[in-house]
């Protein structure tokens, strides 16, 4: 059935969000990310997109994805977690794709230690959602199929 | 049939936001504050939310609204517009308000002048939408429709 | 009776002060304005004091009331909520008004967030009584008797 | 007479100018401002241009004027005020305007407290005259005519 | 008659203010601190409260004190004079006593050289005031006597 | 005739200011110094008042003009350039000249790199004029002869 | 015998400490890796507790690991070396762990560049250990042990 | 038995100290002072080593007790409480000591309020020591016996 | 042939690099990392050296091939990418490396972004190369070689 | 022969420069400025480039140069010394000339204090050059070269 | 003969002075502190002038015997030592003195580490001296005496 | 008689020094260079040392002196007046000379505007004499014939 989904977007999941459900449920929730990931896959798929979704605790995977990826896609939603805050080198990719980038937060990082209230890559994506949980992805899904044409 | 609409959100707009679909059209678009608080309301009331949407320059106006409707509403949206930057005035009536806040901001902030990083209100909201033009509007309804279990 | 009080003073609440009793009270107590504009009252007219008191969530309110009664007090307290930490504008009023002003905080607002540990109008008030409640109120008053002379 | 003025201009003053005269006449001068703006708008009327002068403390009010003036003048002149070097929302006004705007202060703010050497809507306006007494009003007035090509 | 005094208070006074009345009068007045001691004194006494004042230039006699008092009194007053605004070690003591402490300015600390803005005791003080001279101590004793629910 | 003349004001021009019209047309205009020149001193006279137009591209020697012709003139112009930002050494100068100083610069430089909107010389002179092109000149002029009493 | 060991420890080293005993032995000594590893080993043994020691230069490596490992060990030790001061990727590992871990540096890094001095994962370890060299490790392990109640 | 101890080594303890066991348990533990004093004795004279053990709130009696001993010892342990992060004075005489002395603190420093994070002393100290509670004491001497060579 | 060269050098490249041509060409230009490597190549060769290029998007195994590769060459290349701003991990495996390292970047990074202005590798670095496109690999080579007196 | 040569370059240096081979060799290298010249001077007219070559320690008499050599050359090469971190004027001299200007520096200045980590005219330059010695005259030079396409 | 002496200056030496020719004498030098209090009485006597020289450790201390000492003497000289960069006590016990105060270092202070840099007594002082060694205390004692017009 | 003279010192005075005496007397006080030129040559030459004094607006020009004068000199002796604060030239051509040179001031910077709290040559002269007047030339004069061993 998937052959017959006419676009395609990445979902990249940064470090520690494996672990999602089980770390610190009282911040980012109880739902897993095989959970969101289905979500999102349901979601996208009934509006003909298909959603290739990976996690890495390292950067240079995220990196080497984007770029193994970037040819083939339309978009892209990424959760870099703590590397939102660090990497240029993510960033940099970002920039590199050509392609919109919707950046995506469980919990509202705004509201948590300051060093977690800067996104490195937020310049260089279309927007952010941050801070509905596992809806973050979701509704960063319908944005960005908003600003792509694909859904009104 | 509005009477039959069981919950209540606030949706208030910040300085200049009236000048909507004329102001800077390159940054904020060409839809108008009227059309996107006629989409927001659509939207919610296929949810049975009635939606009450208010523009204001005055920062002492917007806390007024806060306070009038505090009792009657579930929660609220709002794109504070330039006072998202500075006032704790803001900040404190949304605390104040003890009802789930939902901060909106039509341009990515984060890709603009740095003054525009920083969100004074961001700490007491539920959470953040920014970057995608109007869709920004319906997409944090829809974070807050969920987040209050309105929809799923 | 209030006729025949000698001397006059201007009590200013700023922005959510109107809301004190109902607003977050495990901070702010859930004594009513009300409440405290009544005992400052009666405090000062036992010196024979007359205390007009005015509540506004506009900073240019705060402002327009300086100017509206400065001829015709003697001093001034201020509690200037979130603007303390914010308005240059009232603070030029305060400079502007020439009698002496005392600022009021209901909180111990150095115990709080950074950005609320520094006042704006300070430097142009005669002092500052921070932290105790209500009572904050009542000794500022009696502060500013003792600098007008009026008290001991 | 009046109808026969070709070109319009709005001249806006910010919080505490209406004191002016009578507030800190050691910074400020005596001249009042009312006759600023009778001297500002007879030097004007030479050049067969009108100038509609308001004053407000009210944050909110000088943006309305602006949005409210907007489409019918040629340019404008502000003396912020305190606003000056807090208000992004004033900034985003000025922005929208579309107009050219010349930034106007009577003390020369370089050579006070630090917190009013720089101003937040300096970078929208064409250009900025400090320090001049009530001649700052004049000679602004000059440059704005000059770069409208209504004056050499 | 003091032993029939059912709660007692510490007043400490930190370095340089032995000097009273002599040093630097036109900031910190002519009163010396025998003067305040007595009124303060005598203040606490209609209350039925003991005030024991001690002062010392030495910060490791001022924490000695509040060792060595604290499980014999009810709360303190300390005008911590410049360790106000260095001194850690002060401030863990106070937060090692656990009983309401009010910290105390002769001047507006607020108004004065940048450094003496901030105070490293004030998070652990019930309150702060500052700028009423002499009498800032009488009116810091009101407030602590309130808090205590000595005073009304 | 210059002979005649009762009043002289210095005129100088800092680095680079001799490119006019050549360098960076698009931020500096394409009217030359020497035309400048012409138009400043062409207005003076129409007061009375002969000026000395000097331009370099050394510090010292700006320094050294304001020493050498600091006895015979009533008051300067001076549109420092680069130096604005960085020159202490010009500052102390002005300092010491003991006449009335007006700054000019031909750009917004408050709309400039972050760099340009610190001027070291602003708090030493009477005013600040930027942002007209080449009628920074003539206005600051304006403005200098006013404060001179030689205009009104 | 390891198999009668009832508790179980991780030992992660992060970059660079591979080279331990070739790389700057005037900073790190010479002590290679693999005689820490074995040090530390013996000592956890003759507690009942075992360790598994690792190394990379992969900031992802050592979250992965911390993920692999948590759920069988009942606390780690870890010098991150150079993570240590700019990863919250890993600060986020430890935190989800929810086990006891403890900070080890070989060097002084207080006393080196100041870079160093801070260290991103701190406030989420129950201790740290700097400056001794190879027994930095071993006294990090009693502490540990000690933390755990495994050794008094 | 004493006497027939090789080697020495000093223990200070500074403000605040005095009061473990009782002072804020639920940062400090319930140890008291002399019960570390009497385990860190212990486990230094299994080794041969003589400990002198002292505690004051005064910064200029730990730098007295620092050059009173500095002939007689071969190291230092130091918990410097509060003047850890301020005192240069303390640094000092540590530098001038020329002999190794280890830092100390029962809490985690690097997880406390951020003026708590910085060290003034631990660029001249061997090494640190931080949130072990009481066995905080014990390792540190471990390490300093490893230092000087007299335990492995 | 090869085995004729008498040295070697190691050429590594950064995240991102591998898109060269690819990315953002107006930045980086349209030559390949494949060409790069080709030209330093041949210029080594014609030296008597042999140059090994490797690139990665992952810092750690950057970090690996300097200690893999550290033995057996002379000296290094390295464009960072974007690890040159944030990895200490990086300048910690250059200063173990303990022979000469040449950074290099393909855009003038002193006239990005503010964030691209720092390099935390160049003060462990030889010298650095930036702004001159694919041409600052070669000249970087001159310089090295020049360094390491295999040049004149 | 020097006639026949079609392009021309200038060679700027700072100050202190002429004392090069005196001034701290172990910093700057014992090679005199005369030497260094003169290599510049063979190598370019290797390729049909004639260089002008002058040193000031006078910011000023740099600016003067480039004013005055900037309609005859293609480009430039500098060495500003200490003016790299300090001079906008020289900036403004270089964005004047209006070609490509390629900055010099003998030693890493990145390696060095921090005061010399900035460059304040690099960011108007093409490239730059540092660390390599009187070499990184000759790599600047070939990349320059090459920038013009002088060299391949 | 003391009796004959006319004028009394304070010689205050701060924390660690006493160690002087023992601690760190690279940095201080091998000449005692006596030696010094020696040659600086003996070169005052000659200008009729005796010296109260008097070392402690403890800031109060010093304090102390500005106090006791201060309505005797007709100016001080005081080398703070690490006091001299924390101690605001110490700054008022100078101001409040009322009497010339000369402040001292044996070292360089503006060439060591920066928390050295700034003097917080310097701004209370009439001048500073340092980095002649013993020497500082002599030409600072000649100082004072030309300013009290004692010596010319 | 001057050429009897065995030992020679360079004395230069920065920018508006050549003003003293008539620039602002109220800080600089009434003695003009020449007297204290004077002053320090007759000091001087009772010592066997021969000194040249001049004076300069132009920073470049006091590096010229340095570079010209620093092979037949002994030390130097400077009051760079505002340069002392910015110019990293004057500093680098004190580095130099490789001869002492000692700081002087007239008055005592530290207590001024804070940009002249820093001196960018203190960290490499011998020692800073300020705040003194006329008389800070001649006790610095007397360090340095000390430091040279001309003087006890």
């Amino acid at each position: 059935m998937t052959d017959t989904l006419k676009r395609a977007l990445l979902l990249l999941h940064g470090p520690n969000l494996n672990m999602l459900g089980q770390r610190q449920p009282e911040i980012y929730g109880t739902t897993t990310l095989d959970e969101i990931n289905q979500r999102v896959a349901a979601r996208a798929q009934s509006y003909g997109v298909k959603v290739t979704a990976l996690q890495s605790n390292h950067e240079g995977q995220l990196i080497d994805w984007f770029q193994q990826y970037g040819a083939e896609i339309d978009g892209a939603l990424i959760n870099a977690g703590a590397y939102t805050h660090t990497s240029i080198a993510l960033r940099d990719a970002i920039s590199g794709l050509n392609k919109p980038v919707v950046e995506i937060h469980l919990s509202n990082i705004h509201a948590r230690e300051s060093f977690r209230h800067h996104s490195m890559i937020a310049p260089v994506c279309v927007g952010q959602v941050a801070g509905f949980g596992w809806r973050s992805y979701l509704i960063a899904l319908d944005g960005l199929l908003g600003y792509l044409g694909l859904a009104d």
